[in-house]
């Protein structure tokens, strides 16, 4: 097998943790970017670098706040919009959405595997993003692999492993690769605890209780129940 | 005609500064984008900031200086490379690219576009730029335009009008559409006058004699001739 030299984008979620171990677990080497792009849940970055630590992997944060600061409209960095409480569907998840957020954290990526001569740069996006983030779509994510294979004198390569596993299936290969999920950030309020309101929170206990494996959260307020609008698994798809 | 509304990443050099002008005659709304990476070269944001205010169009300048500041090796960012003072080609050149740069500045001009109701961003790569910049090529081009039309729900139309015309075939333009080529910059050391001796202020003076267009430039010391390496026309290419 080919040792591959891997920038991951790293939130510290159980998304990209568990991508992180499935490469460790491949034998790459790896070191992770977080973004903060001055969003409310710098909560994230702070589980990032743990998770980082405990498994000896590299982790840097670059700042995109001053970039994002003057992007109007997104519920995650301005303090005048409502943290949408309710399902994670698209209607109420786009408020949710930093203009071209993937492109800017993936050139930032690609410009620092060119710098540290990394010849991979891997995301986490997955299945459930698709409808909600535009820049989670497969054709998306095709096309800006293409434009990293031209950026530079030698190509990169973009890699999204997950982009057609959902977050049941993904729970399922983090129980498998012993991802301590008890370390991961998902919850958009950047309070103490997981709040167990906001959608990111319903979709993270949802995907637990239907991949049948515990889940290790404390929340302030217990999820009721699994959201509606989470595929269990698109299978054959 | 349709007025598209524009965002235009703008250096304050001849070739954005031309692409301006070309844009303001066929009667779109421009806003312009100043990219602040940590260049020596801060002097090209206040010649960028002044020729907007001359031709009343909002200039913005984002500041990605603490994203580029972990990334090394470059020329432009370091104070520990030396500029360049030969020829303006591929080899003495490569030191002067901040690794994914035209990424990293489209990204947020895409981003811009996106937050404020603009359907295309433009910027004024050329073909001098094709053999020295891995992400001035138009194969990158093309696989960015088509990945800036899948960025967001609506696609934003990406335009580099200027990817088949020299320096020379851009001043001959510039100096049809009356551009204020005296208050542009080019110089790679931002010092009060332009060097006269590094491969931008070369090229520069070798595009006008070229072109057959008086150099309003006062150079610190005269450059000698035209860069051996500047195309006159690449005509029928």
């Amino acid at each position: 097998m080919v040792r591959k030299r891997v920038v991951l984008t790293f939130s510290g979620g159980m998304d990209s943790t568990t991508l992180l171990y499935q490469l460790l677990s491949q034998g790459h080497h790896v070191q992770a970017l977080g973004i903060d792009y001055g969003q409310r849940h710098r909560k994230e970055l702070g589980a990032a670098a743990g998770i980082c630590a405990r498994v000896g992997v590299s982790f840097k944060s670059a700042d995109l706040s001053a970039v994002t600061g003057f992007l109007a409209g997104s519920a995650l960095t301005s303090p005048d919009v409502e943290i949408p409480s309710g399902e994670y569907d698209p209607e109420s998840m786009k408020v949710t959405v930093v203009p071209n957020r993937n492109m800017l954290m993936l050139a930032v990526a690609l410009a620092w595997a060119i710098s540290s001569e990394c010849d991979t740069v891997a995301y986490a996006a997955h299945a459930g993003d698709h409808e909600v983030y535009p820049d989670c779509r497969p054709e998306f994510v095709r096309a800006l692999a293409r434009t990293a294979g031209l950026c530079h004198y030698e190509p990169i390569e973009l890699t999204a492993p997950f982009l057609h596993l959902t977050k049941v299936d993904i729970v399922r290969l983090g129980n498998r690769l012993d991802v301590p999920f008890d370390l991961t950030w998902s919850c958009y309020r950047g309070e103490d605890l997981h709040c167990g309101r906001c959608g990111t929170c319903r979709e993270r206990s949802g995907a637990f209780a239907r991949a049948g494996v515990a889940d290790p959260t404390v929340y302030r307020i217990r999820p009721d129940s699994a959201p509606a609008g989470i595929p269990g698994s698109i299978g054959a798809q």
